[in-house]
């Protein structure tokens, strides 16, 4: 039988013992030294690929960012489904597109994220209405986290707009709940910025519904809170996702040691929290 | 001098006496018979620069949705930046994104399609937030068109729920026009599905702030009441894209002959419904 997409998270997540999502979103201003010199594509290939092989231990997902990737040319989507063949289909592989589209345009994306880019899940936002979303409902498969509350500072402009549902991203969360109940492979996005928005994200959602966190880190949100009040009555379908304070840890030629230790240091401090929490 | 991009969309809808812009979204499962057995990048290159020589003496704009790209792998992103070099300066070149992302990914997608890909404008949503739209407006030359009420019939899920300033689409609109003040560069899309959507944007926007108008044709929109209601004073200032009525025309061999004749139809009849107003 093939797992829904919440069931492989989940499976996932335990086997990993890690609810840490790395965000391979690389920008060549900030790479460590020792590349200024390498063409850009070659140092984006090498760089990642270092960035990989040392948070693998570690790392539950991955995401990468479309628009990073696009600055790239045509070699950024050669790099990207090379990227998702080589961390292969023991960690989540998220493609973060927040796509938005008629529905025909949709399934374009949708074939091009999965299909061809070997991606799991991709991010979507829904400006453009509720069945702009479907395309992605249809494989039990393949995930779609609908951004809700994002992490930056303009996000309450629309997201916490009133309606007769609550602020209008509550409405969002009660949605994905909705348009995941046939296929079990919904989930949202919402930034660790926003006190709180974590804690009614999973109460709306209830269990096995994954939240994606951005924020944690460099953006500057707490992960205490978001740990305690993100995961599900498992303890799981909760993915932290960290991008800079990993991949720039160090522009020394230590930068692979100091993006692991980076990366142990903060799913062992999520562990730690989650051990401090009564979950089944 | 450097045009603003409102100047230069004017000055260019004006040389080619059309609103015209042609939408090239290319659906392989309805490309004309004979590009049956060539393979799928080739067939998509061959068809789509036989609808830019067809289309070309009748299209002030062409559209490109990144989607449709996507889906052709790293040989798709080759194509959009082969085709904005074709199609060249005299014509607007308009890269589909419905990007929106925090800032620091949005100047990403800027750099992709403005330096990369060749575009001179993008469009983008505004899901996350007005100052995510930012690095969009800071380029006097290059155009952003924000999604404010769109074609399909989901629109209103999001787009007319009530704010203070009004439907949430027009609040939209309105900033807009705030954020393009200094670099004159903005524009909307809004859907000729809507009745009024057209009429309601131009009252809000003035003169000179170009509108991008989906949904003629294909899907449904009245060609007369956009025209009427959409230009500005000076009789421009307004697009009209269509891209399967042209596109696909025809199956047949007869294919660009039928695109050609579709695109002059089309931009002629809008030409005769601008002729019947009263502009300066």
């Amino acid at each position: 039988m093939t797992l829904t997409f919440q069931a492989r998270t989940d499976r996932i997540l335990k086997a990993r013992n890690s609810l840490l999502c790395v965000g391979l979103d690389p920008d060549p201003a900030q790479f460590p030294r020792s590349f200024r010199s390498v063409p850009k594509p070659t140092a984006t290939k090498k760089f990642l690929e270092g960035i990989v092989r040392a948070t693998y231990p570690f790392a539950a997902a991955y995401k990468m960012q479309l628009g990073c990737y696009l600055g790239l040319g045509s070699y950024g989507l050669d790099l990207l489904a090379h990227l998702t063949k080589k961390i292969g289909p023991t960690r989540l592989r998220i493609l973060d597109l927040k796509a938005n589209d008629i529905g025909n345009t949709m399934r374009f994306y949708r074939q091009a994220a999965f299909d061809h880019l070997g991606f799991d899940a991709v991010t979507v936002t829904p400006w453009l209405g509720w069945e702009t979303l479907e395309p992605f409902t249809e494989d039990p498969t393949r995930g779609f986290f609908v951004i809700a509350h994002s992490s930056n500072p303009g996000a309450p402009d629309f997201q916490e707009i009133p309606t007769p549902r609550g602020p209008l991203w509550q409405a969002v969360v009660a949605e994905v709940k909705h348009l995941s109940q046939k296929h079990h492979n919904g989930g949202v996005v919402v930034g660790a910025t926003y006190a709180d928005a974590v804690r009614v994200a999973r109460h709306l959602l209830g269990n096995e519904f994954p939240i994606l966190v951005p924020g944690v880190g460099a953006q500057g949100g707490a992960l205490s809170t978001t740990v305690r009040e993100g995961v599900d009555a498992r303890g799981r379908a909760l993915l932290i996702n960290s991008s800079r304070s990993i991949l720039y840890a160090s522009r020394g030629p230590d930068w692979a040691a100091a993006a692991r230790g980076e990366a142990e240091r903060l799913s062992g401090q999520i562990n730690q929290l989650r051990a401090g929490l009564r979950t089944r």
